[in-house]
């Protein structure tokens, strides 16, 4: 039996990824959390604030995956145009959404009163759903297989709990992971061996340097858990007649 | 006069980043170089090990970009296959680079000969030249405009270091920044206002949640010193008439 995958895509959108000033968190923190939820990030666009580009990755990665998710270019200012993006590739319209409206409302009651900019928050294309966002009012947006997110990583956090659960998935993809300090060019026979002898099985190889020396971590995914222990079993045993060290779980 | 602007792609290639299970520090460090090189990173694909779609990625970006960059899939085992997908990409066929073979020999002279896996690392793109790797031995590729790089950070950084001054550059992008305990969206006017006056000058506004407030840095990129200059000055003038403390530099 072949269990459907399920897959997403992510485009992260903002200009200070692209020129370096910040560091993206929100690539591992959303691939993590797919895995939790038995969906495979397929890929990651990263584009400028620029509507035209957000609008052709969106619909690429849209078309081609269960989910789509965007992170950034969603608060108050001039450069936050990814809602205005995704309706464009919808072709729908962008409207004030109502519980947005009230949630903003009751947000900054205390902080000076909703103004035009705020306002702009609760902007949605036509016919979308929102995401809680327990940290700062302003919601994430669900339309479709779209969920547009904040660009500050602990707020996409929050947005990410909120959907924990609500999506479907697919079968849970099983790792295991045997490590050690084996120089990955003296095991790719075995490792390409491996993987064929057992088709429901990735391996995945990946090096580092550590502590003045070459090393390897080796990852078999799967969604057969039997294939999965019989595949790591013949592997383990093929790193000790090779005559390598090596440690379940990864170094 | 209107100088041009060059710009760079980048693909990430591994299923370890999409997986949650590496956190990617290569965009960063690849945008991070680019901006000292007077080029600006315009996109980002992230994709699988599956060589049809980094031939998709590839030519989709080094079609609409002067540079193309790879991070990912140089390696020894079965899962490298980046070298081939570029060749496919480009219509050429693998051939062993002949040097790259000699800087092989040398670097497992002690390490125990070289073997067919290391062999693999000697396969370029036919017509390709090399990148230096001080690191490893194992080089990266330079073939037309498109740069294979390893996917381990610190020896692609090594691999910059090597192209760092050989690639040309337009015009430097200046930037300036300005920050604050300031909610961007209590400045969105200004911030628009302030951008539409200064064509030459884009204005990104960076929200942050920091000792329990929100702030944000509000940064001025620029070509030219002057309107940089001037567009930075209106800014903080009116964060001023706005009753907003503000930090040059940001915080």
């Amino acid at each position: 039996m072949s269990e459907k995958i399920y897959t997403a895509g992510l485009v992260v959108i903002g200009d200070e990824i692209l020129s370096g000033r910040t560091h993206d968190k929100n690539i591992a923190q959303v691939a993590s959390w797919l895995q939790v939820q038995n969906i495979r990030l397929d890929e990651v666009r990263v584009v400028a604030d620029v509507q035209e580009r957000i609008v052709e990755a969106v619909n690429a990665l849209r078309a081609r995956n269960d989910y789509l998710f965007t992170t950034g270019g969603i608060g108050p200012t001039h450069d936050d145009i990814t809602v205005d993006a995704v309706a464009e590739a919808l072709g729908v319209g962008v409207v004030i959404h109502p519980d947005a409206r009230a949630i903003l409302e009751r947000y900054y009651s205390d902080k000076g009163g909703l103004n035009d900019a705020r306002l702009r928050m609760a902007r949605v294309p036509d016919g979308a759903e929102l995401i809680p966002n327990q940290k700062t009012g302003a919601p994430g947006i669900k339309i479709g297989n779209i969920h547009l997110m904040a660009g500050v990583p602990h707020i996409t956090a929050g947005m990410l709990d909120a959907l924990t659960g609500s999506l479907e998935g697919g079968a849970p993809l099983l790792s295991e992971t045997v490590g050690g300090f084996i120089p990955e060019s003296e095991v790719s026979t075995l490792l390409r061996e491996v993987e064929k002898a057992h088709e429901n099985c990735q391996l995945g190889s990946y090096p580092f340097f550590r502590e003045g020396k070459v090393g390897s971590n080796f990852v078999i995914r799967s969604t057969d858990a039997d294939a999965l222990q019989s595949c790591m079993h013949v592997l383990c045993e093929g790193l000790g007649e090779l005559g390598f060290d090596f440690t379940p779980g990864g170094i």
